[in-house]
């Protein structure tokens, strides 16, 4: 099934206390959609991006069978570049520059083949831009949507506004308790149904996830990695694995839910270990397949 | 099998957004004994209290079947009192004061019906006390011990003799990162594990814990609750469960050890629903076993 995908794409340059990549291909609509083209087809990218842009970033994309026809070019600006640091506790990063450039004026445009896509992931924008994304598309089966703190500070209004009209949020344990006001996370994740989502996903990165229902509460462990190389989009691939396996298998249930949340986790888990978008490449059914069985040991124990 | 316990006996005062507790029996030996005497028995107590000690006290403890010959009544000292405070964000605790008292030359002499304990947990002292407890046992099958950043940071020498004889030593993520002297908490784990231990848990508090041992990685996720009262003695219920299992079971396999794992976050996540020790009282054995299911269920998800 169509996966229709809307962000940032942006070029990173990141330092960490393993090495350092520049200029690489990045921002979470690449991460979200490099992540689920592993399971969704087709792609859909919608973004907005400079004269400068690499063909190499162009060919990555098409190398995963991503559609661009919602790639907007604006020959005459520059691309979004951030540049983040990470710590020896790579926890903590520290943001050290964001240069909006064409992304500040972001209006997705949603082309007309695009519009009848049957799953949408909405990246962290503007939620008056999620709605207006909602209202060029012809009642999609299900959207994921992101959001941040910055927007739940400054458009709190216009958030709830996007909650009433999508189907699985998928936020950080801090941003579900700043939406819920509230300090619990459980809690904050059942006001949040309340808001509108039928699903709540709490990431909480390397202890994991939780998903909530109003029927079921679900926990995928943090993948422990000796090595975590750059934690930089783990939680856009994170989305991508989740809503493209939701995608492939239209399986809605609360069990299909649970196994969207594994294979988010299993994709979240590859990014990690290599630098900016190389985790996410050349991946193959079966390093999957075979990750989701880890997981799935990770925490089986034996009736007692 | 014989559970031998030693360690701290206290009396707290407790404030939390939820409520407060005025010198209730605390300390880390009482948190384990009681939490294993769920499992284990005998469960044997090794500490020191004044002659303040409430008869109330030792009532409760005798009501879990806690052997109490151990318990040193010093009648012209005061019992260790600690006093903390919480944030309404539980994760972040004052401490208000510490007065040892009497616990400050604590020197633990194992009564001789306790030599021969089957299995034996060392709470947080002093690593030379923990290893005068061993001395004073008969080739106990298992030795669990736990730590804190302040013998790592002052007496790192003498801990590593200590890991040195130990089985289990159960941390929280901080202290494996410490002991270890690594960032990254799966190598600490195994570094830890080239000290002695055939196991490490690492505790992260509402993320759960993690199980690590040469041939295993496991992983039980926090419990999901709406309404925690009280973190205080969530840690040491967990290493009283998680001995206690193993005590009960006598299956020290990596399977045993992940069930342990299990039974000890089922009584920590019992621990905090309550405020101080009230959590660990009168709880029942369909209690626990529907707890371990409520457990499986939160992290199974069927074969993808």
């Amino acid at each position: 099934m169509s996966l229709l995908v809307v962000g940032s794409v942006a070029l990173d340059t990141i330092d960490t206390p393993l090495g350092r990549a520049e200029n690489a291909l990045g921002g979470s609509a690449v991460y979200v959609a490099v992540a689920g083209s592993y399971l969704a087809a087709p792609v859909r990218l919608v973004g907005v991006v400079g004269g400068d842009f690499p063909s190499e970033a162009i060919e990555l994309l098409r190398s995963r069978s991503i559609d661009l026809e919602g790639l907007e070019i604006v020959r005459d600006g520059k691309t979004f570049r951030w540049g983040g640091k990470y710590h020896s506790d790579l926890n903590v990063r520290d943001t050290l520059y964001t240069d909006l450039n064409v992304f500040e004026h972001f209006d997705p445009k949603i082309p007309a083949a695009y519009r009848k896509s049957d799953y949408v992931c909405l990246g962290n924008i503007d939620p008056v831009l999620q709605q207006k994304v909602l209202q060029q598309t012809d009642s999609p089966k299900l959207v994921v949507c992101d959001t941040m703190n910055f927007w739940i500070d400054r458009k709190y209004q216009d958030l709830l506004n996007t909650l009433r009209l999508i189907d699985v949020l998928i936020v950080n344990d801090e941003e579900a308790r700043g939406i819920a006001r509230e300090a619990n996370v459980l809690k904050s994740a059942r006001c949040i149904l309340d808001m509108g989502p039928r699903a709540v996903v709490v990431k909480k990165g390397e202890h994991g996830a939780l998903l909530v229902t109003k029927t079921m509460v679900f926990t995928a462990p943090g993948y422990p990695l000796e090595e975590v190389h750059d934690p930089t989009g783990a939680g856009d691939a994170f989305a991508g694995g989740f809503t493209g396996y939701l995608a492939k298998t239209e399986n809605l249930s609360d069990d299909g839910l649970k196994r969207a949340l594994v294979y988010g986790s299993v994709l979240a888990s590859f990014c990690i270990e290599k630098f900016s978008l190389a985790g996410l490449e050349g991946l193959t059914e079966s390093q999957l397949s075979a990750r989701v069985k880890e997981f799935q040991k990770l925490s089986h124990f034996d009736g007692v």
